[in-house]
């Protein structure tokens, strides 16, 4: 109990705008209430106020373009379904009264066919998945009731109408009231995500190189982890991105912003993490040994952590850019400063007669090839986890019949091959 | 037009379980609306019919493990809810007429938050997100309801009972029309990512290694490429794996599979995947040069070739065994070949008078950190570019204020960090 409350807290705290969404749900929730009790209101609608009720809680989302995006969907399907599914019905009671419920059957058969299968198209489901399920919904509902209460196009008409009261309570909360947007989440996600990459730099520096910082050992370690959840943004920045090209102009997002050069950006960085990522497994696994090895060649080591020193600012300089969305002015002499430090590293490495540049790139992939072999052993083991806690089967009883072709072959140096060809 | 028929026509090539699923739609929906056209049935459930309808189109999802964990959160939640929502009517009647409006309006306000709020917890999000929000819009609707039908007891019970009759449809045609299951599901994809990693190493063999392979050139760049959707599985893995562990027993998956190991193999893979991006750009950027470099030490090459074939032969077992359930055989040679190639490559690089093994290392961190400088000056020029597109004002304009500070410590070696803190 006392976990699940400092859980909530620690929700609260990380990001107070959660606190805020639940208010603003619950107020939201309450003004579609009032259709309710507001004798006058509900004698209009009749039951059809419940869907009013059910599209405030099912289209309210944390930021505006999703609020925007769910409700555009669900008020565009609905108003195609009901005509559509009037139509449908015009049609089928011109077949009589059994041929009706054979044609409304085989009218909604088809349509959740197509609509389940248009779900699956990546450029349907990215924005419009919503809006197909709601179209098969309602296409169903309006169908369906129009078999036994005659008053269809009533029925059509009041499900719009609340609806679009729904759609338009949700929207004006969620936009009056202290909005969250997508598009300035995403442009804060980016710069966050740089910083993020700044930390392992000054970390590296710190902790590698000998660079002096006022931090603790603790503190360093975190710096040099924090990278890792860069790796795994791109789902939330493709979605927020998505929601982003809903949201109208607001503050200093205009109309057409670039969002898609938010992304181009993200891709590099997570370019950089799984660069970063390449690193870690070296320094982690031989942070002494390798101290050691530079300890005999000054030069480099001052290069180095020029490199990570300069690298770290010009990164954090360009994260404080684009959260201030100022043109980068400092970044360039960092970066500047950096590539000179880089020059005279291949320089220092000529001198010290350690290697020539070409040999550098040759050992890198050397090297980065044998850690690759390291992981492949790693999933190795995993999988003998694997099959011991799934009880997976050793594969010659699998392969019972064809054993004795195996050990024919046992001592052909193809054996290996013929094993996978079995197992394939 | 052509294209979106060919793009459909893809999707179904790509995955026939697609149009099953569609059809199973289809099936679904055409047995709950018999409830509909079936008169005694009807005259039992009256509107509350349409909530059947409603439960089908929403909780048939693509796998078992969807539908099943849709379904019973839709029906506890329901359940739940409904039996709150009579609760908190009965208290509000017993503050008279003006008295229950605000007390409803209280009560639903209350739930609305937490159960918003609920929501942000990962724990909640993971697996019960679905259910919370079925709770709260149940909770809602029976307690606005109650309002104006004092017979609140029948429609929370006839809804239940919907719902359960809709849940129950939907799952006997997941279950019993040719199931996909989410575990058989992640089983499959994490055996295909690793086959992903062995294609890397193939290609890798045959372009940069010259390895001899009978195909051509443009396939090897495909195989060079196909890597890098493993990066990106980890949502679909994660989510897979929670679905997996509601589904019963099937096939070769018994009771407590253990869907956990997977998510540990798929995460040292994409350890993996990100090693090969890293190495993806050395080669990419200098595939000739690093080449002719290679070529003065035969040993070398040999020995890496050797090494790309063995570890590509390893993961394709572990891949195929996977996918057979078999335990490991024949992977264990071809790392033990691979493991002896790389001490032979040490050993070769030692002799060539190329490296000792702690300047590998170095290098390698030391050519690892000049290429993040190499991707630390794109995303300046990625950011550069947002900033020309998006019209970002100048820094000056901005820090207006500070400028005249700026410029006087303009000479001073810490400018670019009073640059930083300025932004900040």
């Amino acid at each position: 109990m006392v976990t699940v409350c400092r859980k909530l807290k620690k929700l609260a705290d990380d990001d107070p705008r959660r606190v805020l969404h639940s208010f603003k749900v619950g107020i939201a929730l309450t003004i579609v209430s009032t259709l309710y009790y507001v004798t006058p209101v509900f004698k209009g609608f009749g039951t059809s106020t419940i869907w009013a009720v059910l599209t405030v809680v099912l289209i309210l989302e944390f930021t505006v373009g999703g609020t925007l995006t769910k409700g555009l969907n669900r008020a565009v399907a609905t108003l195609l379904a009901a005509a559509l599914g009037m139509g449908a019905h015009h049609i089928a009671i011109l077949a009589g009264d059994k041929g009706e419920v054979i044609l409304l059957g085989f009218f909604i058969f088809i349509v959740a066919v197509i609509a389940t299968f248009l779900r699956f198209m990546p450029e349907i489901k990215k924005r419009y998945d919503y809006g197909v399920m709601i179209f098969m919904l309602t296409f169903s509902l309006v169908g369906i009731s129009s078999f036994r209460d005659h008053e269809t196009f009533m029925l059509a008409y009041k499900r719009l109408l609340t609806i679009a009261i729904g759609v338009a309570i949700a929207l004006v909360v969620s936009v009056l009231v202290l909005p969250v947007w997508a598009g300035e989440e995403l442009h804060m996600l980016t710069g966050a995500n740089l910083e993020k990459l700044a930390n392992f730099l000054e970390g590296l520096g710190a902790l590698y190189f000998g660079e002096k910082v006022r931090v603790d050992e603790m503190k360093i370690k975190a710096l040099l982890q924090s990278y890792k959840s860069v790796l795994n943004t791109k789902a939330t920045e493709d979605s927020l991105a998505n929601l982003a090209r809903w949201e109208p102009p607001h503050g200093r997002f205009l109309f057409c912003h670039p969002w898609k050069q938010y992304l181009k950006i993200s891709s590099i960085s997570r370019r950089f993490a799984c660069l970063v990522e390449a690193l870690s497994s070296y320094i982690s696994r031989s942070e002494s040994q390798v101290a050691t090895e530079l300890e005999k060649h000054g030069n480099i080591i001052e290069a180095c952590k020029e490199i990570c020193k300069e690298s770290m600012n010009a990164m954090t300089v360009m994260a404080a850019s684009i959260r201030a969305m100022t043109k980068l002015s400092g970044s360039k002499q960092h970066m500047a400063a950096a590539k000179e430090a880089t020059n005279r590293l291949k320089i220092s490495l000529l001198e010290e007669g350690l290697l020539l540049r070409e040999t550098l790139q040759t050992c890198t992939i050397v090297s980065l090839l044998l850690e690759i072999v390291s992981c492949a052993q790693e999933i190795e083991a995993a999988i003998e986890e694997l099959a011991q806690l799934a009880l997976f089967e050793s594969s010659d009883q699998v392969n019972a019949g064809s054993g004795a072709r195996e050990k024919r072959v046992a001592d052909n140096d193809e054996v290996h091959d013929v094993v996978i060809v079995v197992l394939e």
